[in-house]
């Protein structure tokens, strides 16, 4: 299942689709070509989104449980207005002086610990971990680089080459290596940080400097593992005892998603070198960033400018401060923490009484539920895929994750409310009892 | 020079600024860190824009003759209003289907040689350029990559890695070789199809398979060399016989700047594997493209799917689609054929009158004119910072390019006028004359 971790992605020619389906179908595999996978069994083709809802050409509405990109509900009209008036304003670069990058970067690290006083800017959370990396290797001196077992980190060569979530087509760079996620309903005979330091060891016993260890604060793709929160500071001091740094990514996990702390990092208690953002930071517009302590800048920036042409630009920076406005006047932090603490509840229930669904995991609106084998207690990625797939069908989006695809991944716009998780969990039972 | 390519960047304390501006360069040193650059001596402080002019907070209008990105003018109304509609719409990825990245991909696709038949969407040039290096190797299973000595093709790892433009602070990795460009005002002794089939031969010997040539078709970071137009098929021809394949970047060149054709390589009679975009591509809209030949998508598509969460999405798509529009329906190529060859024609006149001027190259609406010692002819990268400085005094705005900085670079919004030509003219003579 590592070999492509969509267990409920479209298989072209596996099922009928109706004509105008069928033809964008094969419009995308004529023009797109086949590195280009579609959600689902049976692919939707959504025009219109609103809040928790997407819509499809027929104008069937689903909920979305998926996208965090639209953190703050599709087409939030705050955020899409401050886009339309800074495009008709101003679209340019950070090589001139302009008041909205300037005041975003205070804002974002309003939000950090004081430790990381610089923000830089790009476009894609790839590129802000693909950034990151290069500010460690130039401070350390050093290439090692430690993830986790099933990590994902982005799409340019740099982090695809510590992604091991893409399978053995992408092979990872000889400078790797893995640690397993920390997770706490398995017995783990070594601790997290032991593990990194292990792992640091490796690296240096084959004359590889170790630079940075690079952790998803939840570990999404290694199959959402919120708890316990108190792995990840001795994995920081692992990293830097060995002369490397801590990088948070915090694409998934980051702007208030698990309810407890606008960064997941927070919930650990430790202060990281650097900090990634991306996904939910403009809603939907492409921008992205990295928090670093000052002293990684001046090393960097002493041999190297950086420059992204997009990145940090006055409609980029626009649609974050929206973003950054609406999650605190709508408080969408806590009122994650509050739906999604009962929703997780509620799933928890649910999993007692359905042999199929085990561990539930989670904080805030990041949410994950194991799919297992009723005897063996082994993953189940079939029947998961199934649920994913029978939800679609139920006009319900989500999707799984995890190493072995088992994970059922609950991720919907912060503005999810307990009406949506009410009519979430009565398709998802009605989904469990037709697979029965 | 090459140490920052930048001779005409802004360096505190080096100047007096008004306190508004002081202010707002002490807050980006202290929020941003010294990897931010400022352009000019005098930085600017723009706030709005439109057409071809730029305006600073006291309400100054500069003739913008520097931006690409706004190939179309700043903000125009056609790209500022398909973004608010589709932004208001629906703003999801390419998991879902949607008829926006596919009606991109077929009108990109016309443009092209029937060979490219597959597009691929990222937010910047940058990923693109990544991209199509991670398709090279999985397509070659080589990693050497041949490029021009001052080239520059963008900020992630994998391709700062070969961007000598970006100076000793990054350097260049073991599986790069440079060749120069091909410059048609310098006796060569080599062809530039010889010099790359040499680069090709020194990677095989040093064990390093060729993978890909990756040439910006109007070699904008070393000096703007448009012509000859020959120099392109050899090239191409040489790092296929080698193995490898032959990217063609028109980040800066393509979408009708040189006048002449869509795309830089065209120029050159040339079918490149891949051309990669981005800058103009959504006139400030952050969006990007890969076209290629679906032989390569086949090859990196069977081990290896791409998702780039933003790249295609249904803005991108829409504010791309109306750059492509507007481009056809304002006929902008041809004007900036016809504004640019007046435009040159009168640059090289003023040339032959001062010494202090050496070649005038270009084509279409992307010019370069060489500032030389009036004595030896040796580069003057000095006289062409205060040259660009002194523009900007003038309001005026460029840049200057090349390895040692001394070819200033004009490349202004594709509705650039033949009036806009002339105050160009009037205000360059000027500055001249004062600096003499």
């Amino acid at each position: 299942m590592n070999r492509d971790a969509m267990p409920n992605a479209f298989r072209p020619g596996a099922v009928d689709l109706p004509p105008r389906e069928a033809d964008l179908v094969a419009r995308r595999q004529a023009l797109l070509g086949p590195a280009y996978r579609l959600f689902y069994e049976r692919p939707l083709h959504i025009v219109r989104g609103e809040g928790v809802w997407l819509y499809d050409a027929d104008g069937t509405a689903y909920l979305d449980a998926y996208n965090n990109v639209a953190s703050l509900g599709h087409c939030h009209p705050r955020v899409v207005d401050a886009v339309a008036r800074q495009a008709g304003q101003l679209a340019t670069h950070t090589r001139y002086l302009h008041e909205g990058v300037l005041e975003l970067a205070e804002r974002l690290l309003a939000t950090l610990p004081t430790e990381l006083g610089h923000a830089m800017f790009t476009c894609t959370g790839s590129e802000a971990n693909d950034l990151a990396l290069r500010l460690a290797f130039a401070a350390t001196g050093g290439t090692g680089v430690i993830v986790t077992e099933n990590a994902y980190h982005g799409v340019t060569m740099g982090v695809a080459a510590l992604s091991p979530s893409l399978g053995p087509g992408v092979p990872l760079g000889v400078h790797v290596r893995t640690v397993p996620a920390p997770d706490q309903d398995k017995g783990a005979d070594v601790t997290f940080g032991a593990a990194v330091a292990a792992a640091a060891a490796d690296l240096a016993r084959h004359g590889i400097r170790p630079a940075a260890l690079i952790l998803d604060t939840v570990f999404s793709s290694d199959g959402v593992f919120t708890h316990p929160t108190d792995t990840l500071a001795p994995a920081a001091a692992a990293i830097r005892a060995a002369g490397g740094l801590f990088i948070a990514d915090e694409v998934q996990p980051g702007f208030g998603r698990t309810g407890e702390a606008m960064w997941g990092f927070l919930r650990h208690g430790v202060v990281p070198d650097m900090v990634s953002m991306g996904k939910p930071m403009g809603n939907g517009y492409p921008v992205a960033a990295l928090a670093l302590r000052p002293e990684l800048a001046e090393r960097f920036g002493a041999g190297a400018r950086y420059f992204n042409t997009f990145g940090g630009n006055a409609v980029a920076a626009a649609a974050a401060l929206a973003v950054l406005d609406t999650l605190e006047a709508e408080g969408l932090q806590a009122h994650a923490l509050n739906v999604g603490g009962q929703f997780r509840a509620d799933l928890s229930a649910l999993s007692a009484r359905d042999p199929r669904l085990g561990a539930v995991r989670g904080a805030g609106l990041f949410l994950g539920v194991e799919v297992l084998e009723p005897e063996s207690r082994a993953p189940d990625a079939r029947m998961a895929a199934r649920i994913v797939n029978g939800l679609r069908e139920a006009r319900v989006l989500i999707s799984a994750t995890g190493p072995h695809g088992h994970v059922l991944k609950i991720r919907p716009p912060l503005v999810f409310s307990d009406a949506n998780a009410a009519f979430f969990l009565e398709r998802f039972e009605s989904v469990l009892a037709a697979l029965r």
